[in-house]
């Protein structure tokens, strides 16, 4: 087990209507100006926003509403909201979506007592200050109600880049399984794929094996894949919901991490395939994050199993129950793929697309894909095995 | 899924030799006087007391020595530590053992801010105010780095009492597994079992399933299992501590009973084999809490199981492999007995009793554990199968 150093000082507030204690939780802070974030309006139309306002109102926390966050939220969103919370001299920022607009928040609270550009920390200047940030959890998926990470895209430069930071994790999350009844689909198994790929960026991340990580990560998967299956069929199964939303955070939180990486205090992983991924949801924002790594994650890892066969045997066996039918490569070689195509049919299994050409993409984007990459990444990325721009290609061609 | 809150924000500082660190996480802290507690002795005897002793003079904290904390811990040990602490003004309270001197520091870490007896804080009175607590941990056991829990007997009540608390949550552990190189085996194998019990006391609460709880529970069981046997055999293997020693801390932060609690802000479980264990090591210290859970527990399973035969099968297969040969009754507790038998031929196995004569006790005894019991517990307690004190009495009894 390698050294970590591991703090997850969130409060997750975590059950039934749940919502409505936001104000109250809010309040326990001690904040009383809460700049409220928010996306493209689901919030409005299903109620959410107004149980919120509400909740605040009832325990004295005065609010502004701050709407329109996009999916793959932008630079110049971020630098807007941060005047606006300087305007209304916000001590807290509230987040009541998934994790577009929770990532969004955790900029802006950054950002507010920063006096320079907020793209500067994802250009390596180091993040000092930072008001509270609280959320109420509309879309289980990034994980961003307990993780230190957030994510920004600048379409200026053509980038999506994240950065960590255990001084923005969230002081509060309100997690009301109950929210995302509502859900589409196609969210939800977007959803469902990120929270599975988070686990599993941690998990061949090239370091272990470590028992009590690898049993967690392993746990977790095959504790929210029945769970996903059940939502897309009968939405309003508050378990299946329930089962999904504290995948999400536990995912991510870093607590499937622990021991498995390669400095105490950098996340666990090499992260690849989300490195892959974020070219080209940057390029494209139509593209929900999940559903692209939907795609590239089985890629990757059919590009890369052979650097560590016993590491893949292992999650065979303890996901799917996949063992070799004898000790020879080529029977090593038929459970991994068999572990790799159950994962990636049990995606396509929830509507999630399984080759890059859902997207619209075609093999001629990927050189665009490859310039950024190279730029966000370097020359080289990678935990399980090391990439070079030659290896990405290889991925991205092979996953049209 | 049961509703929960859920907090853990203690800082984890995992490594090896990471007991050189303690001085600037406590000065990261802001605390600039530590009152440091240890116990018996061994802590002088192996040297982590004076590397403690430097680390905080390198960073600049002033520190006074209190030690002399017995296992189960005392009140009026309490007392005068607390004293202690006021006469050098400490602004934190440093424990350098294992879960009983933990638990003491936590006792003077809220009793230095109280004006009343100490004790009455086991009678009902809330607590309001705290020290930080920080610890380097010798022995992994209790979990108490990581619990909101406190632990204190009164010697002159006969009594052993546990409080809760979010307030009392260490603020900084340093976690590092060569400390425990050292360990007798004795105290290994108490700790692994204590650790295996907290899992258990949540796993079997009568609530639920809780699929990513559950999976969470197990895997920590299986984890820790083979690195237990592991430790005894080669007391300096560091993976096999370092399993140790993180599935302590996450046996016992409640990560394993979120959403498996009748209350959201109460600990999942019913605690009845700590219950009745309580008793048997209120009256006689010599006895090792881990040592006397080995035998109570196993007592307990056997007692109770047909409340909820499900609920033992999932454990059975999760943790142990094991399922009914067919569907009939007597295959299910075959299954049931071979499991329980399982878990308590693995404690013996490390070198735990199996029966109450080992710890000298007989079974006239057992009537002041029971006058004891109900004082502490009321005329019925726990919750997978509540009991009165006749069960109690059985179970007693059948752990001859």
């Amino acid at each position: 087990m390698n050294d970590f150093i591991f703090q997850s000082p969130t409060r997750f507030v975590f059950g039934r209507g749940y919502t409505d204690r936001i104000g109250a939780e809010v309040a326990a802070t001690g904040a009383k100006r809460a700049l409220v974030m928010y996306g493209g309006g689901s919030v409005v139309r299903t109620g959410t926003l107004a149980r919120v306002a509400a909740s605040l109102d009832e325990a004295g926390v005065a609010h502004e509403e701050y709407g329109g966050i996009r999916p793959n939220p932008e630079v110049n969103q971020v630098r807007a909201a941060i005047e606006a919370a300087r305007t209304f001299q916000a001590d807290l920022i509230l987040a009541v979506g998934g994790g577009s607009v929770i990532d969004a928040a955790k900029a802006t609270a950054f950002g507010v007592p920063y006096d320079g550009d907020v793209w500067d920390f994802w250009s390596g200047t180091k993040i000092e200050a930072c008001l509270p940030i609280a959320c109420v959890l509309t879309i289980p998926a990034a994980g961003s109600e307990g993780s230190s990470s957030c994510v920004i895209s600048n379409d200026e430069l053509n980038l999506k880049r994240g950065v960590n930071g255990d001084i923005f994790r969230p002081a509060v999350s309100v997690l009301d399984p109950e929210l995302t009844f509502t859900l589409p689909p196609y969210q939800t198994a977007a959803g469902v794929t990120d929270m599975i790929v988070h686990i599993c960026e941690r998990y061949f991340s090239g370091v272990g094996p470590v028992p009590v990580t690898d049993n967690i990560c392993t746990g977790l998967i095959r504790a929210v894949m029945p769970a996903g299956t059940r939502a897309i069929e009968a939405p309003d199964d508050y378990d299946a919901r329930a089962t999904i939303m504290w995948t999400s955070t536990l995912a991510h939180n870093d607590i499937a991490g622990c021991g498995r990486s390669s400095s105490p205090t950098s996340r666990a992983g090499g992260w690849e395939s989300h490195g892959l991924e974020h070219e080209i949801s940057a390029h494209n924002p139509a593209v929900t994050h999940g559903a692209g790594l939907a795609v590239i994650m089985p890629a990757w890892m059919r590009y890369v199993w052979r650097e560590d066969p016993a590491r893949f045997l292992a999650f065979a066996k303890d996901v799917f129950d996949i063992e070799p039918v004898d000790e020879g490569e080529e029977a090593v070689a038929d459970a991994v793929e068999a572990t790799i195509d159950e994962l990636q049919n049990y995606f396509v299994s929830l509507g999630m697309p399984k080759t890059l050409g859902a997207f619209d993409a075609v093999p001629a984007d990927v050189d665009a894909w490859l310039e950024t990459l190279e730029q966000n990444k370097g020359a080289e990325f990678g935990g399980f095995r090391r990439l070079n721009m030659d290896d990405a290609r290889a991925i991205y061609l092979s996953a049209f």
